[in-house]
């Protein structure tokens, strides 16, 4: 949950001048996304989120973001969309902080996961996978395998914090990690963080998927991984392998995996895993008192860095 | 900013069968209220805000507000309305809290205090006073004089961590309002809690008032005081006697104030100084750690109650 920046009325009124949209008739911070300030916008014209990009957005990296959604929306993915105002520029400034109004998108985002869920997140992410392969912009991913290690230096000496001798079975992961991470997948555009709050469902149906500032040029067979881990564990920690088989079967009756990404599986989901564990082990360990933001726990993911150790081949994850 | 309980699918889509609104088409946290859960919920047949009642406020209070809501409405002061469901009911139970629907209301609250917004306030503030003249439910304010030694004494052993000596100032100040505090003043429906926050504009008028989980029956001008506090002081900390004269004239317009009103506006002004910087010191010094609301500065009111005290009469809050 988070609004970061206050906008005034006077900020407000003055950046709705560039834009044909209409007079606000409502303006409340809404508790969703934990990297932005974002506020429902009512207008004359409809409904809108005001985005206010925040520190952990790379300013640089907008350009890419706005870019993106406005390719995966023309290719039929429903994702939110930045609207352009009167000089056809839709990345401004507002409080000094960069900003867009972007579409508003009907959905409730899943708080208990199905099978079903699943389901339909694994055939729209094999969609936005196609419809990402002729976007010709670039963004590497600055949180796989070679941005791992830094980010755990900058937590190390305080892991044992979490849970006792945490760095060292984790600099044993990140050998492995680097010793084994595939090289040649096939590779395209990911969103790298397909979580629960970012798919939203209406009446059966995936109405929306929102929140593609992580997404990045990587294996799309990450993407799943990223998935595996955010969508088919229960809350007791055990993995729900119904859950697993949906996703990937959907996934696959769009774009069926190759052979070599089947078999990768297993070391992406721990890669997945540990990106997770790293940046939230991060955060825990440095969140200012009293962040507007509750840390999430990093040893979630341990326990899922724990499971995808064990598993001996794609049939763990359900797909025989 | 705000949202303590989630809500899951199930309980929300059980919820909602309870009612004839039709279906959800969105539903979000918002940020807004420090005391309460609120969803945006939009549904095929308009928007809401689901609201769901912590802890702080008392679920035996709850029937006041609800109908002090509806009554007010029904006289002309546009607020939000509990809707009921097929069963006549507007409050109801959502996981463990007591929930209810409310409609939407339109406007924006002012984040910088211009006069005018106070001269509408002030004309709004006594027309919600006459409103609430026929409203036959009472509730005493929990929060008024007999309500601030015991909320000292939870954080007096603890008040020189905010600043020396503020302990023996406010039971010198506590002693002083128990000696002078008036007896028989105009009492009725006051808000209670009419900060900027609480108050919506739209298109030059004051299109309504939100938030009235504080709501009691008290003297009418404590209100006012509430509001020379929470509007009429600049960032600075300084006092803004147009904002006043505006604030006070417009209510005045619509509902004079006696004589003994106005020379108790200095004393009661006190109080309410004294009731802000109560609560927020004892939010201040018991507040949770990584709690998701960030405890306000109690000195703000210290240095208003300083104001307040060197007041000579109402000349000084621009009556003349």
């Amino acid at each position: 949950m988070a609004v970061y920046t206050e906008v005034s009325d006077e900020a407000l009124a003055e950046f709705l001048v560039q834009y044909d949209l209409g007079e606000a008739t409502a303006f409340k911070g809404i508790a969703e996304g934990v990297e932005n300030s974002n506020y429902l916008l009512r207008l004359t014209s409809g409904s809108y989120i005001l985005t206010l990009y925040e520190k952990r957005v790379r300013r640089e990296d907008l350009p890419y973001f706005v870019a993106l959604m406005e390719h995966l929306a023309q290719h039929g993915i429903s994702c939110p969309v930045p609207v352009p105002g009167r000089d056809g520029t839709a990345l401004r400034e507002l409080c000094g902080r960069p900003a867009a109004i972007i579409t508003f998108l009907d959905g409730l985002s899943a708080r208990r996961i199905l099978p079903e869920h699943c389901r339909l997140l694994g055939e729209a992410m094999a969609r936005l996978h196609l419809a990402g392969t002729n976007f010709t912009m670039k963004r590497a991913n600055s949180l796989s395998l070679a941005g791992w290690r830094p980010l755990f230096e900058a937590s190390a000496a305080r892991a044992h914090e979490v849970q006792a001798g945490l760095a060292d079975s984790l600099v044993e992961e990140l050998d492995r990690l680097e010793a084994d991470w595939p090289q040649d997948l096939p590779t395209g555009i990911i969103h790298a963080d397909l979580f629960p709050d970012n798919v939203f469902f209406l009446s059966g149906r995936l109405s929306g998927i929102i929140d593609f500032y992580f997404a990045c040029n990587d294996f799309l067979a990450y993407d799943l991984a990223i998935c595996l881990n955010a969508w088919c564990f229960e809350r007791d920690g055990s993995f729900n392998i119904t859950k697993a088989r949906c996703l990937l079967r959907a996934y696959e009756s769009v774009r069926p995996l190759s052979r070599p990404e089947l078999a990768a599986l297993p070391i992406l989901a721990r890669g997945s895993a540990i990106r997770f564990l790293l940046t939230r082990l991060y955060d825990w360990l440095h969140h200012p008192e009293g962040a507007l933001v509750e840390p999430k726990d990093p040893l979630e993911y341990w326990n899922k860095l724990l499971f995808h150790q064990g598993v001996r081949g794609p049939g763990d994850y359900g797909l025989d």
